[in-house]
């Protein structure tokens, strides 16, 4: 038997909207320390893992480990129905078919349940190297959203540097060329404050079309992280109350070499 | 000659966008006592009934009864030229072969005047058998509304039972099977509000799709009233200070049967 | 060297999207007296004419005069990538390959700075002839643009008639026929202010396409006025504090004709 309550149902609403777009169906490992998924896009390209603590849930159990296979496209629709404001029961028999939703709001007059039938999937469970870092930025997400949402107007591919005083986001694509410059600074606005944590200078370059679909994020987390090592992928942090959700991406490989 | 005065025009752009999408040609009957229309869907399987009683327009005329062919998509495109805040005076000669609309607005150095081409349409008016029903949900319009469009994210169809305690919108699909259901209760919340008349038990089938686009005149009406009774179409009424807007719809065969 | 800053950026933001629906590919004369443009949209049916005067920058300098070909398709995106409170800097070495943008926000800590490639144009300066124009409307650009957009839902002329007390907008179409009417006052209420200026009556006509694109420049002035003498192009003027934006198109030949 596993159960889990969530107060506040909107976070979890929000993280499947989060990755819908990137993956279609997962298996969520649950024990009885936390929910968590790991999975590839389609093309193989960028990696989402997600783990929900079970000590942030209002209860939570897990008699055993289980392997939920789920389509997180109906998954995202059956969660369209929860009001933003109510709380969200998840529940499974062991060796469940199906997961059960349930949806409680304010009114209590009112009761939501359904039962999400479940699939068969290969798992695909990658052990993610311990990496140490040469670069970390931390800055608003939103900001980092609008940086990447806008140059998508000028070409495909971010080239991001990044030193210690400073974070260049630059883009170069037939209609000209050119960067947004951020420099490191602890500003009380969140929305300008930009803390660099730098070993060595970083250059590398991203597919902007993933970059803003891990966007989809921002609405989880004020802040994002991005730590960067050359020729490793790149990991977007967003982190929450609940827990926290990365996305990897391969760097692309310089047109010059 | 007739010819109605409406000092809120508001409702009647309402009205028109309320029906637009499920008849696009309708006869509207106009008496002493009201305008009215009565019509099919194209695949005839839903039926819109209208009233607008003469006494609740400021000023209203109609020295003879008439029938008045309309093309309803024609209409709409005139009545998005009105303002919200217009009055519309409505008006056709005897025998007219256009219906003239005027808006008026607060501001009255602007005058808007358009004829509309009347179009010849068969007449098929239904004579509506009076019907002693099973059971009558009354309930908060927005929140029927937004049960039918959430619920259609998992199915077609929409399955309503309905006793003297609660009501259950269920539906079963491919991706699984849940229900919403409602306890009556007479809540100081229009949106939590849930009356029951419940002669017997009902447990009916109806198509979300018709049911989608009934709601669209819940921006008419704070509540909807759903009156059912098996194997006889239900009606769901939309009541306003102008009239009502019914809309009836034949419940789909059982899976079972 | 050309420099030129402009403290309020959402300006020029404005005007681009104003115009780059109508014309795509635009050469921009810069001189000592002021940035500007004509160009004919694809159809050449009408005609843009922007003149920006260079002592409502903030700072401006244009050591000779040069021909900047632009598109405009292009300026646009990057344009997007200015914040709405940014000022933007413009700048072109002699001899220019390339435009410079500078957006500086209130946030000191970022920087974006782009490069847009400049293109070779044949230039086309027509030399438009002083008109003593039989009547002039002046009103409000939004209600004006609300009118011709309504309008648009009857057909796809609009037929102007204007004297000395008012101004009728008509349209008759497949549907029926109709007509704005406005007469002249001067209203407190900005929205409601009818000038008109009339030497003779006038009585034309002009497709509602055109002026539904002129309109997008309502953003960027309360008035539009509009200049018409028989068989002669209309012109529509919207003035703001950095200069002007003027539309030029042939009337439609009546079909009585």
């Amino acid at each position: 038997m596993f159960e889990a309550l969530l107060g506040n149902g909107l976070v979890l609403k929000k993280i499947i909207e989060s990755i819908k777009e990137l993956v279609t169906e997962v298996n969520f490992e649950v024990t009885s320390e936390a929910i968590s998924l790991q999975a590839m896009d389609a093309s193989h390209v960028a990696l989402v893992v997600l783990i929900l603590r079970a000590s942030e849930f209002e209860e939570y159990r897990c008699d055993r480990p289980q392997t939920l296979g789920v389509s997180i496209t109906n998954l995202a629709k059956l969660l369209k129905i929860a009001g933003n404001d109510d709380s969200i029961i998840l529940r499974a028999e062991d060796e469940a078919h199906v997961l059960t939703l349930v949806f409680t709001g304010k009114n209590n007059e009112k009761m939501c349940e359904f039962n999400l039938n479940l699939i068969t999937l290969d798992s695909e469970h990658l052990g993610i190297p311990e990496q140490n870092y040469s670069a970390e930025i931390i800055m608003s997400s939103l900001e980092y959203a609008r940086i990447c949402r806008e140059l998508t107007q000028v070409t495909d591919t971010l080239n991001l540097n990044v030193d210690k005083e400073c974070v260049r986001f630059a883009v170069s694509g037939d209609i000209g060329a050119g960067s947004i410059t951020m420099r490191a600074n602890i500003s009380d606005k969140a929305e300008e404050k930009m803390v660099l944590n730098v070993l060595e200078p970083v250059s590398m370059a991203f597919a902007l079309r993933y970059l803003n679909l891990f966007n989809k994020a921002s609405c989880l987390s004020e802040e994002v992280s991005l730590s960067l090592s050359p020729e490793v992928p790149v990991v977007l942090k967003f982190s929450f109350t609940l827990g926290e959700l990365r996305y990897f991406l391969a760097p692309k490989i310089s047109e010059d070499s």
